[in-house]
């Protein structure tokens, strides 16, 4: 792997820093694209240049896109938040890791040559401390995080004279209702903090994630990292294969965004894929192993419940859910309630040490138009929403997953009921795809039901490659996905107002129409495409391109057209 | 041209055609998809088939995809709607073509090379005799068109048991009321009839056509084509370069699809591009050229007026209309009113003898975020609505077309105020936009609000290809763009409830959980497409894919959980 191939640049951008007031030395990374002047000519041809205020753009790269980080993956990312986790107290250094097969892994030799390097021991909240930033914000402290998510999610507001309703005491009474919550495990202290909830910037989660052979660790971590250059706000590892812990591993330690994963995943691959040999011990102990290595959410289907499992029998696609089949099938095998909807207060007390959010997933989604809002699925978040209560009890960060496939007419009542019986915890939705036709193409029939189920409230976006429901995405597919997710949020984050939201159409608008060409395209999603595009076309000079010609360009006339009204 | 590479062909599916009960000879194409049974096995291992039903999906491909139609370019289509228009009388065949700049192209002999050689002399209604669709609709009279959409838009739904709206009375009286819209040129005997109003499918338009030099005329008849095979409902030609008579007579004649134009194009280049010179008199013989060629339905922008110009000037993007900005500047540079709408009664009264429909054209439409739903859009969209009542006074066809960009709040006032002020006339939008930071994939950024457009009323979508605002698409944008916008003008029907619209999106989902993956992508939007990806990431067998591998599939589970359950 080598490393310096690893770094981020976009044109004619600059990373800037941001910095606190409550919490002076905190710096929040963000991009600056800088502009060309706009040019006009005067009654006697002579040039007059007015400058174009630089465009500051939220930024998910992280050190990878600052020259002056140095990026080792072998030693991983700087330990951003590890200062303010040890300043503010209540976590202790454990002398080992506490989890079994951790501990078996790092013994066995044979996987020396796949194991990162630089292990730090984990931190672990002292008895009784309440060190989640749900339970500080009950207790009304505002932590870094808090205020450096308020500065994140204002990017240059204030400079552009933009009212915004984000102060950092505002994120913290909304991660004390639940209505947000930022994921930061206190292991993974290398992740910039990032908040989801309904009254922020929609957030999309991408998935990457090996099953069986089909890619290396440094495959994957070179996917985590190509996803945040394109705008991943938090990335699941959902591989299935060998080596899960050390490919985790790799990722964690190189990854500037949350991390989530399926924890069952890896526990069953533990019992060699049957899923009666499952245990809540051995599942205990799964996740101890990831809290450990800082994961800083996980999805568990525990809103299955034994006596509803048999709503999806009428279906036409049944359960669409990996996890949630897993468990379903187990409660069947074994005739029991679910170990996770039994334990889940233990998960919780778990997860409380670790600050690890739960994301509850949703094993029952509709996996067709045809089962869209039906009794299966709503059976499931009246579950979820008697859990997420559980988890606020102690103090546990949480938001639930949503569906699927689902018609448009079908996605509002889905938003609002989720906010009704899951008490306004934040909605994490896969999609929805508005229509099953479409395979090849998912990304597009679900970026439709996204940006739909994004401007009504939910807070995040699972992405979806063109390769859903076909094949594993690889690195092409990832880029389309993440770039396709964030049309969908940023459309949602225009359609709901939030602050500074438009001030990116507006400079891009205006280099169109003054026909500054590198301009548009630096400031567009996908800079490189555009550019792309524009030179495979053979533009004969910068005032025309092939869609027009020069007879023909409607901005040409309509500058001519202010000429003879003014 | 080798003519039987245009021939069309969609995996395991066959054309079937489904007869008229008041015109028993009218004979309405459609694809049938055949699927296979569906496998089971018993106890003793035995398998068990179940038949599937084929699934009829409405076919814009004409006698393409017909094996049993021999397809000759130079010889054109068959003349579909020939004997319909004659039989019904009303009409003449005139000795000689009209127009004055028709005869002169015709008789340039350096143009013999390029001419479609079996010209058919242009008919024309009688004196004072109506003969548009609308006309005959207000009298009463059903005609084979109507029933031949009535049948087409319902498909085999009473096979199915399916209720419907859709009869072919039901079609008269939605054109009676100019609630729909019938695009049906006397001179294009060769377009199957299509419908376009709110209270049916909704469709879609695809763009065509050369800019300066880029293409020849055998590849615009064979994008028109390859826009039909992926489901374009209507086809705009919009060419700028040289020989656009030329090109069009081969398009019209071998498109089985209505086929617009923009006459302000071609005006344009009869006075070499100077906005000035244009007369009334040239563009009526523009006019008159392209209605006896056949073109289906005119984009005019007559909504511009003098006064409303200025109401632009304080826009982010000025006039992106090329039509419109063209107009306006022949307005601001002789200082008069537009001949546009200054004529508009005399461009009906030309349109009612051919039935040509007017696609008023949104001149000032927005071309950022910025500016949607501004002053200048909307006194834009009352003058429509002042046109559109003049229009169907001489029974002349008519629909509106709309944006353009806007955000998707601002999405609802648009197809609202348009059915107010445009009394119920089908609207025609292109996109819009919902968000201007993603060139390059402007397809996607306009299927969102296309969807929601469409779902809210508006009764066809225009197409967007990925070159967007950066070049002219070439083969492979416009199959993205049209199969794009199928799932954008699916999505909406499955919302409106359109009868049978879901009957695809089941068989699809039903072959996906059965495992069944040829016939789930024969029932795709783009089987071809979906086929590569499945091939391309090496399926084992086929029981599980990449994605998930053997232990993980959760639709394998699902089946497993039906055999505990039951």
């Amino acid at each position: 792997m080598t490393d310096h191939n690893m770094k981020i640049s976009y044109p004619s951008s600059e990373k800037i820093y941001l910095h606190g007031e409550r919490y002076p030395e905190l710096r929040v990374g963000m991009r600056q694209i800088n502009l060309t002047p706009t040019v006009t000519k005067d009654a006697n041809g002579e040039k007059h240049f007015s400058e174009n205020a630089p465009v500051v753009v939220y930024d998910t790269s992280g050190p990878y896109s600052d020259p002056k980080v140095e990026i080792d993956l072998k030693k991983g990312l700087p330990r951003l938040r590890e200062a303010w986790i040890k300043e503010r107290g209540g976590v202790e250094q454990l002398p080992e890791f506490s989890s079994a097969y951790c501990r078996e892994r790092l013994a066995d030799a044979s996987l020396d040559h796949l194991r990162f390097a630089h292990h730090h021991l984990p931190l672990r909240a002292l008895p009784g401390a309440k060190i989640t930033q749900m339970a500080l914000a009950k207790q009304g402290i505002v932590t870094p995080e808090m205020e450096y998510v308020a500065i994140r999610e204002n990017m240059n507001c204030r400079e552009l004279g933009i009212d915004t309703h984000i102060t950092p005491e505002f994120v913290r009474d909304e991660v004390a209702a639940g209505r947000a919550v930022i994921p930061a495990n206190i292991n993974h202290p290398e992740a910039e903090p990032m908040i989801i909830g309904r009254n922020f910037l929609v957030k999309i989660n991408t998935n990457i994630g090996n099953s069986a052979t089909t890619s290396t660790i440094e495959e994957e971590v070179e996917k985590a990292v190509w996803s945040c250059k394109w705008g991943g706000d938090t990335l699941m590892d959902l591989s299935t294969g060998d080596n899960i812990h050390e490919t985790r591993e790799w990722i964690v330690r190189n990854c500037p965004v949350p991390v989530g994963t399926v924890p069952m995943y890896q526990a069953m691959e533990k019992v060699h894929g049957v899923a009666k040999d499952l245990t809540w011990e051995l599942f205990r102990d799964t996740l101890v192993e990831q809290c450990e290595q800082g994961v800083d959410y996980f999805t568990i289907h525990c809103g299955i419940r034994r006596k509803n499992i048999h709503l999806s029998q009428g279906r036409m696609t049944g359960m669409v859910s990996r996890g949630g089949s897993i468990i379903a099938e187990w409660c069947l095998q074994n005739d029991r309630e679910s170990f996770l909807y039994e334990h889940f207060d233990d998960i919780c007390d778990l997860c409380a040490q670790y600050d690890v959010a739960i994301s509850l997933g949703d094993g029952l989604r509709p996996g067709s138009i045809y089962d869209a809002n039906d009794a299966a699925q709503f059976a499931e978040l009246d579950t979820m929403g008697e859990l997420v209560t559980r988890a606020w009890a102690k103090g546990v960060q949480a938001f639930i997953e949503g569906p699927g496939h689902v018609p448009m007419h079908k996605i509002p009542e889905n938003m609002s009921r989720q906010i009704e019986k899951c008490h306004e915890a934040p909605f994490y939705t896969l999609g929805p795809l508005v229509t099953d036709i479409a395979p090849g193409y998912d990304h597009i029939t679900s970026a439709i039901g996204a940006s739909i189920i994004g401007a009504l409230g939910t807070a995040m976006l699972c992405y979806v490659t063109p390769k859903e429901h076909l094949a594993l995405p690889g690195r092409e597919d990832v880029r389309t996905g993440v770039v396709t997710y964030k049309i969908a949020a940023h459309a949602a984050d225009l359609a709901k107002g939030h602050p500074g939201a438009q001030v990116r159409d507006n400079a891009l608008s205006k280099a169109r129409y003054e026909f500054r060409w590198k301009d548009q395209f630096n400031l567009s999603l996908d800079p490189e495409l555009a550019l792309k595009y524009y030179k495979d076309a053979h533009f004969e000079n910068g005032e025309f391109c092939t869609m027009c010609g020069p007879n023909f360009c409607a901005m040409r006339i309509s500058h001519r057209l202010k000429d003879c009204t003014e």
